[in-house]
Parts: C-alpha cells; sequence; structure tokens
C-alpha cells in the first residue's frame, strides 16, 4: 500500500468532513482517529488527459469514492494508471470493449472525461452496461442528445450526474446560502467572465468532431452555470453575440467569443463572456438591491475568493474535485440532495440555454426559453 | 472678497499645476507665492440645480475660469448665487432674456447644465449670442439635434465643448497613456458597468418630456463614451436589451436598465450595463492580451480608484470639475488639445453610438455604426 496516500486520505477526508461537513457533528480529531467504513463508490474513469488526472489525484484523498478502473485507447497510459493507482488487470477497458463493464462486479460507476462529442454514445453506453455515470461539462453538444442521455439513464435505472464541482464549493455555497437568506435583497443583475486564452491550435478543443463548438462549451457553460446559480432562477430569453478574430485558429463551428445576455422571470438580467482569446477571466459579480457578491477567481480550481457587502468570504478552501467525487458518492449511494442539482436534467438545462445562445448569436435574435 | 476662497482658489491651482502638469515646469510653491495673470474665461452657468452647483463651487479653485453670470429660471436662486458667488445684476438671466447675453462683453462662454431636452435649443441660443458653450452630457437626445448644435456653433465661430470631465481625470489618463504604449497589448473586451438606483420618482431625470430618455442618457453614456476612451476606437456595431421591472417609476420612453455590446474595428467587443435600478455601479475593466486596467469607482466624482496588471494606480486625486474647467479654459483661450476630444463632433459620436443602442433595443437587431 502507499502509505503517503493513506496519509493524505485520512487527513484530507477528515478535513472536509471538519470544515465542510461541521453539521456531521463529526470533530477533526476524532475523524482523524476513526477509520471510515461506510460505503465506497468504486469508479472507473473514462478518458486519461489531464483532468482525468486531475480528479484521479483528487480522488486519492477521498473516503466515499475509489479509482478502481480505467478506460482508454492508449495501452501504455492504462499501465501508467495501473501501477500508479493499484488497478487489477480486470478492471482497464478500452473504447472497444468497456460495454463489458457490464459484467464486473467491482465497478459502480464511470466518469466520462472524454472530448465533448464522445459523451453522447459513451453515457449511453456506460448506462447501458448498468453502471452509474458521472459525465463532464459539457454534458452534451445540445439538449436534444442530454435528454436522449437523461432517458437512457432511467430506462437502464442508473444515476446520472454531471461534474458541477462548483455545486460544493464553500464559497459559492455561501453567497447562495445568503442570496436565500435575502441578504442581497431582490436580485438584479449577474456578470459572469469566463476564459482563457487557448494554446496548441492541434488540440481537441479546437477540433468541431470532438469538441462540437468552441469556449462557450468549454469555459462559456461556466457562466452559463453561473448564471442560474447565482440568480436562482432559470432564464426566459437570451441574445449573444459572438466575434471571431482568428479565422485560422478558430475553424467553422468553433466559437472564439460569444457575449451572451440572459433574461430572469424576476426581473433580473445577465450579462456574460465566453473566450478563448483573453488571458484567465474568471470573474462573477452578483448584484442585489441590497447587497452584491464579488468572486474572483469564480469557478477556477481554487483558491476561489470573493466578497460581499459584508466583507470577505472565507470559507474553507477544498480541493473541488475531492469535495465533488466525495459528494456525489453520497447522492449515488446515499441519495444525499445536493443544494443545487447535478443530476442529468441540470444538465439538460445549461444544453437548452447553449442552444439558445448559438441560435441567437447566429439568427441575431432574441430567443424566448422555457427550462 | 472672500479671502477663505482666494486661499483656497490659490493652494488648489498651484497644487494642479504641481501635480498633473508637471511639465509646465512649475514647482508647488512657487506657483503658490507667483499670481496667476494670464487670460480667464468668464463663465455663465445656466441651470443651478446640484450638479451646477457643484461646477460653481469647483471653479472657485480654478485660476483659468472664474464664474461671473448666471442664468436661471428661479429669482430666488438667482439672488442666493449671487451673494455666494459676489455676481453682479447685469450678469444675472433667466430663461426668456438670457439672448441679451449677446451684448455682455463680461461673459465669454456659458455653461449649460439643464435638463437634457433643452439643451438643442439653449446651446443653439448661447452660440447665436456670440458666446462659447459647454455643454453637459448627453450633449442633445439625439445625433441630429447635436449635428444642428455643432453646426450652430460653427455658424457662429464659437467653441462648442462638451462636458466630458473624465477626459481629464489622472488615473483614466494614466490607463489611456498605457494601453497607448502598448503595455495593455492588442485590446480585447471592455466592461463598463454605470447605475445607481434613482430616489425621487417626480424629479426631471424620471421625466420623458425633459430627460429625452432615462438610465441611457444620464448614466449609460459614461460606460458608452468610456468604452471608447478606453478601447480607443469607434464602435461598428452595436446590440441591446432593455429590461423593465417597474412600469410605474419608468414610463413610457424612460429606460430602466439597457445592455449594451459595441464591436470594434480592432475585433475588441465591449459589454455594458446601465441602470436607474442598481445600487452604486461604477466599474470599468479593459482587458488586454498582455494586461489590464480595473477602476472602481472609474467615473464617479471621486476619488478614481484603479489598478492594472501592474499594480494600483497612483494618480493625484483631483477635484474633476475644477480640472475640467481648468482645461476647458484652456482649449477655448489657449486653443490647448486635449488627449481626448471634448468637442461637439466627440458628442456628436456619443449621441449616434446612443441612437443605435435605443434602435438595437426596439428593434433586437444589431445595428452598423460608422461615426
Amino acid at each position: 500500500m502507499n502509505s503517503r496516500r493513506d496519509f493524505l486520505q485520512k487527513i484530507t477526508a477528515s478535513a472536509i468532513a471538519f470544515t465542510v461537513f461541521p453539521h456531521t457533528g463529526v470533530a477533526g480529531k476524532e475523524a482523524t482517529e476513526r477509520p471510515y467504513d461506510g460505503p465506497v463508490l468504486r469508479v472507473a474513469i473514462m478518458g486519461l488527459g489531464s483532468y482525468g488526472t486531475r480528479v484521479a489525484e483528487a480522488m486519492q484523498s477521498c473516503k466515499k469514492a475509489k479509482l478502481v478502473g480505467v478506460i482508454s485507447g492508449t495501452p501504455s497510459k492504462i499501465k501508467d494508471w495501473q501501477q500508479k493507482y493499484n488497478i487489477p488487470e480486470k478492471n482497464c477497458y478500452n473504447y472497444e470493449n468497456f460495454d463489458k463493464i457490464k459484467d464486473n462486479p467491482d465497478i459502480d460507476a464511470v466518469y466520462v472525461i472524454t472530448p465533448n462529442a464522445l459523451h453522447h454514445p459513451q453515457v449511453i453506453r456506460v448506462a447501458k452496461a448498468g453502471k452509474h455515470v458521472i459525465c463532464e461539462k459539457p454534458m452534451a453538444l445540445n439538449a436534444k442528445e442530454g435528454q436522449e442521455m437523461v432517458g437512457a439513464c432511467k430506462k437502464a435505472n442508473v444515476k446520472l450526474l454531471v461534474g458541477y464541482r462548483m455545486h460544493f464549493e464553500p464559497h459559492t455555497l455561501e453567497v447562495i446560502r445568503m442570496r436565500n437568506a435575502g441578504e442581497f435583497g431582490k436580485i438584479l443583475f449577474f456578470q459572469g467572465l469566463c476564459g482563457f486564452r487557448i494554446g496548441d491550435p492541434t488540440q481537441w478543443r479546437l477540433n468541431r468532431q470532438l469538441a462540437g463548438g468552441g469556449s462557450l462549451m468549454d469555459i462559456g457553460i461556466y457562466a452559463l452555470n453561473g448564471a442560474r446559480y447565482m440568480i436562482g432562477e432559470d432564464p426566459v430569453w437570451v441574445t449573444a453575440q459572438e466575434t471571431k478574430t482568428d479565422h485560422q485558429k478558430f475553424k467553422e463551428g468553433v466559437d472564439e467569443t460569444i457575449q451572451f445576455q440572459l433574461g430572469f422571470p424576476g426581473g433580473a438580467v445577465a450579462s456574460c463572456l465566453s473566450t478563448y482569446s483573453m488571458n484567465n477571466l474568471d470573474k462573477f459579480f452578483l448584484n442585489g438591491e441590497k447587497g452584491f457578491a464579488e468572486m474572483q477567481p469564480s469557478t477556477g480550481y481554487g483558491p476561489i475568493k470573493g466578497r460581499t457587502n459584508k466583507g470577505e468570504l472565507k470559507q474553507p478552501i477544498v480541493v473541488h474535485q475531492t469535495l465533488q467525487m466525495e459528494e456525489m458518492a453520497g447522492i449515488i449511494l446515499e441519495g444525499k440532495q445536493p443544494v443545487v442539482p447535478v443530476d442529468g436534467e441540470e444538465g439538460v438545462r445549461d444544453l437548452k440555454v447553449m442552444d439558445a445562445i448559438y441560435e441567437a448569436a447566429k439568427s441575431g435574435k432574441k430567443i424566448a426559453l422555457k427550462l
């Protein structure tokens, strides 16, 4: 056994129990000493790229979730992961044979972390194999695909969750708590600026076939989803404008920069920016009649920083993916209910807005929405 | 003579000379001791409301500009001002008789600080009376009116300036200097959030007849103008969305909240918010390939605060209206050229964008612009 990993796992699990879930009544010291003996979600990761690696590392500190399998098209990566994470040969699959996971009683769930365009067929195959699915954002390329995935998981009686790590992030949840408690008054405005300067032009994110789109699919979805969870309503209209300055790098169907605006039933409006051509834009601003919240970074891997009209936000700093997997294990294994949904239906709502943004950008029209 | 006023005038004038115009080579101490004996712009203020009062107070610290006359419809206000500012009876006018200012050799210029809808006829009357005109923002209700005002002033051979106080503000000018020096790289994005929660529903700003519009005319114009001077280009397209939550307070033709987006020839985009229903929104954000500038407050009366990728902006804190009147006197009397234009043509450019924003909000269409 890897003692360093066990050590980290122990202390981080207790840190989470102590700082993030104080309501459990588990005191820090006591938790460290008491080994976890509850149910564990045994997870296979599909797609061993950089984000898959990040999730795998973060899961080493989970108590309720454990990396037990891999699915990859690259045999050398599988070997590396087997060695690093003690994964038995029988839990390793490739993209041709992973339907056989159906017959593997040692895997409970598959976390799909592949290029966007592959999510739809892969999630449906995992569902048909009878395993729970966690799927990275965006869940699919459009709402129709998303709906089919939700349907397939329902039919197979497996849970479908979307990798909304921010829905568990403590600063974010504190802002949502304050909003729900009326501390900002009536919500009037949300601004989300999300973007980065994308590098290597040959990566899958810039390949229409694999990415399905451009910045909006990849990073703009944080502003879109953020508008919904920060305002706490679903938008009723959307307008959008696309700007492309580099037609070489951003080919047909791959959006470089999209501005979009959302209108909400309560009268609030949102103004968002999604871009692949600006350095590290990661800012949220929520404005109400009585107060505000500012977050920057707002959705990066952390630490998230922010302040409200009442002062600096001082929530615990967590590893997003550790907390996400811990909580998702709780949802799948214990039927826990998150404050902000992370299920397939939530993913479909984002996709409906995303569809409307692309339609608005193309047509120049204001698109009415009913989520 | 009012010795306190003279004292303040002396020290502030020298402070401006020393801190804001170091290139004049006038040392602080020397300037304090050497009385100003250059030309002075003798100004009458038209409209003695709260902003007129602010300008009058600020002008007490000017060396090149002096308040010498008033134009008002309220005799009691005229009396108060006469007493307070030592204004002779012969320099006092009302809205019926102010054309007679033509025959008054002791007034050089009139600063029009009246409700928006009145600017057009009043500026034209002042021009016909042969006096230079400074006109508050927005210069007029639309570009057509603005163009007529520019034409009238040209014909009368008088100067027409618009009250763009930010065009002289040191933090703002430093950001413009850095941008021009390439310190932010290629400019990609500007965001301007400008608004406040408007109070008294009976004020002229909420009266369509006097205001000509709503928040966009009054406060949104700062974001519009800011987008132009921060990016350093004129927009080529505009889109806009209007939202009204309070139809009682914001009647037909008086906009409560407008979001607008601008596209620029160099590929930059701007995302702006103009509102009468949110508390003190006063934020600018300029983003380039290599750096950024953030300002908050960005256009309020000050002190302006900001930071760039190189650190906090630490320009001198000035009284905006003092500096503006000092510089405008220099423009009118000495032909000085400001870094960012403040003439009538500049005002018309803003009005063309404003016209397009209203058109875009109404039609839902992207409006092409050529300024």
